[in-house]
């Protein structure tokens, strides 16, 4: 029995990396998946709306490949699964909240019906052939999340997911940290574990917190009180609902996911709201502006939610009133840190007031700080440590907080997207690297995108592009039409003219030469027309445009 | 005299936005100018380089104009100069660093021996005819920074610069608060204050707390310390000097505007190095690892940098040595922290050490915060007041914060670039707006990329460009060649050929419909031919690519 003596560890991807979190774990003939999550593009990804998973090596292992195990319902770790199910349709195990937030998204995608979910509780156990798979509560920025403890014949591999702990969570189920703890003094062979807040000092704040700054917040506000936050942010937007019945003011769920969120949680009773508490956008004007709370997208400023569509005037049915008080409830995800200073900047102009993280408690993070993680290191006290969840500096920094701790170098894995840990009885390495990678998504578009697509668009943005067209008479080796030039994104073009029959003459001129010499081949025509343009301009302009020659013969 | 009872403030930017700070003074036939800065291009501004003032409202007075005079040699205070003064060549004051650093400036632009500068010291006054312009001595993260205070015969107008309250500056030269409290005690008209930190609490520590930790850092450092910074931050390089010297490390400089400014400095008497303690970066290979520091660019993560290239392993003459510490000395600018993340992990992966904000305190700010404002208010106690040098958001806040100190709104004026302020003996008001705006300097083009240009960028940057082109005799009615389609950024070409034959199949039918009814307008033939491929794309792929239709016609 070959394999029998070990088990598998795949990250497939969120190792190095914010979002896109994904995790094979393979013992014998069954693999099991946590997590399928998607990432946002950065700036260099000119055009992708989202970044998937690539699972070559879960397709290569199709028949092994058992289900997906989903720790909560954050994009980060179940936004894949529409692309996903699509190439390996499998069964998905999740809390009820985390089943509502996914069967929204297949609806979308019309492929439901197609699916096969298993609701789960905290506390559950799926047994398969050898492995089981348990499901222990904790506590997140999202109700319902659970770390996932995979019982082998080997040992047990505990998975936090995304934590924080929250000793006084908004529905009063605490993480268990008895179960934690127990399995601890049972044995844990390994440990992977949230790394996001490595960084940070201390102990987060309970949730709670934030609604005690709300209430105060609302209590002095005179007009209406608009409210962003992330959608999926259960607790959060109970507290808002609760500071807004205090004080009498009735809710209007605004933007696509917050309207969509907001009924599956309260479908599934994770979120209370006395029913005539709720009105419809259209019904605002029944209400004086003192009355109304609008909790609505757009906390990272994004151009196209409804924060920033009310900032920017561009929102078909909410705008700025006299009065009104804006609370960004939430921090910037690195990267959107200028997009929300724009809303913030362009709510003031139009002499709103606007309240966010930097001048009062009005978000808290769902990421454990050090001593969280030094409390689950200490409960665990696992045999191996592998960092999750982070981009490089993150993981390294959580390794160095477990050697502190006591663990040696040699036990704690920090690894990259694909690398793979094998873990035996007696010893734990890393024996090898699986295919793996990231499909952009653009449009209907899935895997078409790729790296000179992605060049192309990025030379197209910087400097433009420049098209030479000419057609040529085969015959009689001349030009019977052009050059025609035309550029985009390159200069104005009035401003130009000198400049593009300047080209057009280096174009003639290089054609010629080449058809008195009887030079006929289209790739030494062309190459030959690109690299005198190409030189010409970037002498002129300092700029290097696309140039794209195309010759017509006839 | 229709003028002689007022005098005007004009910024003509720096207002609502970070950088590219310049504001007029006007009186009867004088006007000064008060810094001209660079802004830095955001991320929407595909390809430009630089963004410089449009000084339509300085070049209409010309013969009003008297001088530039500089608070600091910061870019977004010096930066645009020379091309500005390619516009306008008028007389610039400024103390010795800040000249010393725009004369490096003006020699790389070839201008030097054109330009007119005058070296002031702190405590100077010019006198112009009506004005008298007075240089206070403040401190902030370059050295040589100044308040500039204008006397007129209405009263005195206080802009303070760019400063924080260091009681320990490394230089020993405090800031002039005596002389500003003098000007309080005689009454100032208008105070313009710094609005950058007005959202922090409390009081910036003092630059020589930085140099404490670097010298703790030092001490246990094994192998190379290399120190990312601001090339101008002159006290900071001191303090990475010093903590050197006193292990015994000999210093190089890496990175042009690093050894530019270093040079300067040091010829200039600002920064004191023993001569033997520096060496050439070629010298680096006669010490031991244990002996060298090394202060590069980079400190913002920018991928031509010295620290990105490092860390990618892109430099020349420096590559990642065992035991290297890193040390990033400075903040993120906001729009950067995606970059300086990425080169952190990426020092992280091939193994160094990396030290950064986060972790020690080993940056502070140069602008003060909410108790250092407090001071000034406190100092000065105008009659009227503008906050300067902001994002909207700060200006609003810093317009509060005087408010809480007991002005009154009605004399507070938060404004816009091109808004002017119109102060007379009796009362002050907004009486107008001037042309501004941002001119886009994109290689050695200044000005000729606009929102046309940026606006083709941005679309080809989304969805990339097709290309149809097709030859027609004009005669005949008919296609002779082509049509021929070329894409960039679009699809991988491999994945797209019965995408791109459908397109051929639809401009084909398109034209040959046109044609047959003997229409040959160019405009028709290629409109409809774009209109249905746009309307195919889109159904087929979500996407928008920029489409050329061209038409060659014999």
């Amino acid at each position: 029995m070959e394999n029998n003596g070990s088990i598998k560890v795949v990250p497939l991807g969120g190792l190095g990396e914010i979002g896109k979190n994904i995790t094979a774990i393979e013992y014998e003939d069954e693999i099991i998946v946590i997590d399928c999550g998607i990432a946002f593009p950065d700036e260099e990804m000119h055009g992708v709306d989202l970044v998937i998973p690539d699972i070559t090596y879960l397709k290569n292992n199709a028949e092994k490949v058992k289900g997906i195990f989903l720790t909560h319902g954050h994009e980060d770790h179940i936004g894949s699964l529409p692309y996903i199910l699509k190439q390996l349709n499998l069964p998905i195990y999740g809390t009820k909240l985390t089943l509502g937030l996914i069967e929204n998204k297949l609806k979308e995608h019309y492929m439901l019906s197609d699916c096969e979910l298993h609701n789960v509780n905290a506390g559950d156990v799926i047994e398969l052939q050898n492995l089981k798979i348990e499901f222990i509560r904790v506590t997140h920025s999202i109700a319902d999340s659970c770390a996932i403890a995979i019982h082998s014949p080997l040992g047990v591999i505990l998975h936090t997911g995304d934590f924080k702990i929250d000793f006084t969570p908004i529905d009063g189920l605490v993480m268990d940290l008895e179960r934690i703890s127990n399995l601890g003094k049972e044995g844990v062979m390994l440990l992977m574990a949230d790394s996001t807040n490595v960084e940070r000092e201390g102990h987060t704040i309970s949730e709670k917190a934030i609604g005690k700054t709300l209430t105060r917040i609302f209590s002095n506000a005179q007009g209406r009180v608009i409210v962003a936050t992330f959608a999926s942010n259960i607790h959060r937007i109970q507290q808002i609902v609760d500071a807004s019945v205090m004080y009498g003011r009735k809710i209007v769920f605004s933007g696509r996911s917050m309207e969509n969120i907001s009924q599956v949680a309260m479908d599934l009773g994770y979120l209370h709201i006395l029913e005539d508490y709720i009105i419809g956008i259209d019904d605002m004007h029944n209400y004086s502006n003192k009355d109304i709370t609008i909790i609505t997208t757009g906390s990272q400023g994004e151009p196209m939610a409804g924060l920033a569509r009310i900032a920017f005037a561009t929102h078909r049915k909410l705008a700025i009133e006299p009065e009104d008080l804006y609370i960004i409830s939430a921090s910037p995800i690195p990267g959107n840190e200028k997009l929300i200073s724009r809303v913030i900047n362009e709510l003031f102009k139009k002499g709103a007031e606007v309240i966010y993280e930097d001048l009062e408690e009005v978000h808290v993070s769902g990421h454990a700080y050090q001593e969280e993680l030094k409390l689950i290191h200490a409960l665990v006290h696992p045999k191996y440590f592998m960092p999750v969840h982070g981009e490089y500096r993150h993981l390294r920094h959580h390794a160095k907080l477990a050697q502190k701790l006591g663990m040696q170098d040699k036990d704690i894995f920090t690894m990259e997207t694909g690398q793979v840990l094998e873990l035996t009885k007696e010893e734990a390495k890393v024996t090898g690297k699986v295919h793996t990678g990231s499909v952009f998504v653009d449009g209907l578009g899935v895997g078409d995108v790729g790296s000179i697509v992605l060049r192309d668009r990025k030379l197209l943005a910087e400097d433009g592009m420049l098209t030479i067209v000419v057609t040529l008479e085969r015959e009689s080796y001349s030009i019977i039409a052009g050059p025609d030039i035309i550029t985009r994104g390159f200069v104005y073009a009035k401003e130009s003219d000198e400049l593009i029959n300047e080209v057009k003459e280096i174009v003639r001129n290089e054609l010629n030469k080449c058809l008195d010499n009887r030079i006929i081949e289209w790739y030494v025509l062309k190459s030959n027309m690109k690299k005198s343009v190409e030189r010409y301009l970037y002498r002129k302009t300092k700029r290097n445009p696309i140039i794209l020659a195309i010759i017509m013969e006839i």
